[in-house]
């Protein structure tokens, strides 16, 4: 895998950085998490071509449609790569550690340099040898209980801060001087041997490594009369990244409105500003509406159409689209530059997962070129005018869209 | 041009390698070589649009469908690159020689120290300039002839093998110590100037270098009685490279179903295992039908498309492809968890060779996503599902659709 360990290329930035201006243009773009999905196999439709959308239909048939690619043909993303692409960066450059994600999902607010891993409770034998992994998916009460035993310790001046994420999964944060996240897992990612040794990758990560053994010895021992869960491993030891803002890359003062810890926690990586969401979706919107004038690029994200999808809930996503459709008009009322409503990823509720499939993106704005597209589904947006594009495209799209790009070239 | 000394770069498999997991799922690859084709100037219809195909437009229907690109637009794949791309390996970065790639068309068995250059039989003046580059391209018996001349050698304990491929073609295998296959050409690629020395690209291949200019000063001296091939050019010295295996890279466990040597021996570079296709069509199919409890991957080889298509003749094109048509129940019967459809590139009559066009593909499995195209086609794959695909996002799709690749990121 790509390491988290190489330098983030910000070349692929030069372009956009030379040609974008500041404007008073103003983009909204509509994230329904997951929206794409797979047809029923009653109806052999999917959960946006059974909603009933008359708004994004209507939309649909203002703007420019196409399907998008999140990482490349085949690959199924995560939230991080997901989101990361859409807003363009590239996924597969600007890596972020498991340990950092696991920290943002929580709503863990990381300093800059707090290295997190990203832990499981697991069972080891007499030998030392692991058991099991995830020390039989123990329940998350179990699991907060535990992460206070290992939590709040002093190793050698640094602050450990263990909190629980769910079942067997927690995260670890050494909070201390001169740490760096360069250093091996101690989970071995099998069973029949004993956790590994962590070692440092890079010479500034000695420190690091012998941290981290000292936490598992100890670690070890404060576990030593609890089952199933008598150990922990630990990997994806990594520090908060540094990405490019998206003020400094766009020239954009862009604001997110998101209520999931994951998704605040990745757009403020690119430097946007966090709204309060309120409760719901319907509080979602307002709050955009009542920021309309403060910022030039909003982030809306909607999570419950991805939950449903996960749950394998096909009506319940059904009803989420619906209720996202009926709130649309109150975006259509603000009159953005550019409306544009798509997906991070698939989560079709017959895979009961995110999956791979391309997602539908629409874009709105008077300079669009229309295509004949008159409805937001994955089948109609396959004859868009945008065709086939990679995510990472829609920033430069929706930029252009809103004026906000000057001449390449002479 | 992109040289065969650069190392071929396997970073790119680092991210398919992180998230592919073996299962028992199985994925068949029907690879019809040259199938994608040109209208015919009477019909206006090409190969495949004028062929009764009702198995494979059935299938199409259950499919996703599109259309691939070997290279990249504008470029004629040999066979190398065009099934090197549709087993996922970038041929812009796996490169096999000239000489090795001659090796494998006629079922060579390189052994890892041999060096293989591709040769010509030419003919040259009294002042030693080349005055045809290919002999008037002798026919092939007299070819077979001159080969033994120049086989079975002993040059300061290298042995030379040298055998005939078609007309003024032929392959010589330097087999000894340290050869090295980092030297250049003898064949000027022009006439009316001498061939050139061999030279060492990198102080290893001296002797190699050496070796050549011996061989061909040996040579020279024993075809001077014969006319027209009085003389051989040599180009392409190359090694058999070490390609990661598909299923190192895939996690698969890969069978190749050809009867051309030059199609096992590419099956062979990506480390699939080769089986005894019997001969003719069918016998192929009844291959895959009996070793299909024995591996997981099937890559099926139809050669007789192309080879229709490269004499030209339209109508035996058809003829091949309504008698793969008709064998395609036996693959249905199996239930395969993917099953492909696809050409290594196109081979219209109408050109008599090998083209540029993009091929028709189609992908069914459970989880397609279907589209609306129920004709396998080149017009109707045009508005396919997967749109227009480099060929070597073939094998992510399949992978995913096989359900075998887990989520990038968190």
């Amino acid at each position: 895998m790509r390491s988290i360990f190489e330098v983030c290329n910000v070349a692929d930035f030069e372009l956009i950085k030379e040609i974008a201006i500041p404007s008073i243009s103003k983009i909204v773009l509509l994230v329904i998490d997951g929206v794409g999905g797979l047809p029923h196999p009653q109806t052999s439709k999917t959960e946006l071509e059974t909603a009933a959308t008359p708004n994004l239909d209507k939309l649909a048939g203002q703007s420019i449609c196409g399907l998008s690619e999140p990482v490349s043909p085949g690959i199924t993303p995560g939230s991080g790569p997901g989101h990361l692409s859409l807003f363009g960066y590239d996924p597969l450059k600007f890596i972020i550690g498991r340990g950092v994600l696991e920290a943002l999902g929580i709503g863990f607010d990381l300093e800059d340099n707090d290295v997190a891993a990203r832990g499981n409770f697991c069972s080891i034998n007499d030998q030392g040898e692991v058991t099991d992994r995830r020390a039989g998916r123990i329940p998350t009460e179990n699991n907060a209980e535990l992460c206070k035993l290992l939590n709040g310790w002093d190793i050698e001046g640094v602050r450990t801060i263990v909190r629980p994420v769910k079942e067997h999964r927690f995260v670890a944060v050494f909070r201390g001087e001169q740490l760096a996240g360069e250093v091996t897992d101690s989970d071995p990612q099998k069973t029949g041997v004993p956790p590994e040794a962590v070692t440092a990758v890079r010479s500034e990560a000695e420190r690091m490594a012998h941290i981290a053994n000292e936490f598992l010895k100890r670690a070890q021992d404060a576990l030593s009369q609890h089952q199933p869960a008598n150990m922990v491993l630990l990997r994806g030891f990594s520090k908060h990244p540094h990405f490019p803002a998206m003020g400094e890359v766009y020239g954009l003062s862009p604001a997110a409105i998101a209520g999931y810890p994951m998704y605040r926690g990745l757009a403020k990586l690119v430097g946007m500003k966090l709204l309060n969401p309120g409760a719901g979706i319907g509080e979602e919107f307002m709050t955009l509406k009542k920021h309309y004038n403060d910022y030039d690029f909003f982030f809306l994200h909607i999570k419950d159409s991805d939950s449903a999808g996960e749950d394998g809930d096909f009506q319940r996503k059904v009803s989420v689209i619906e209720e996202v459709d009926s709130l649309i008009p109150l975006l259509n009322d603000l009159e953005p530059d550019v409306l544009a409503v798509t997906g991070d990823h698939s989560t079709p509720s017959v895979l009961k997962s995110h999956s791979w499939h391309p997602v539908p993106v629409m874009l709105c704005s008077k300079w669009c070129r229309r295509d004949a597209v008159n409805e937001f589904s994955e089948s109609a947006c396959l004859s868009g005018g945008l065709g086939h594009i990679p995510a990472t495209e829609f920033m430069p799209l929706a930029m252009a869209n809103a004026l906000k790009l000057t001449k390449f070239g002479a």
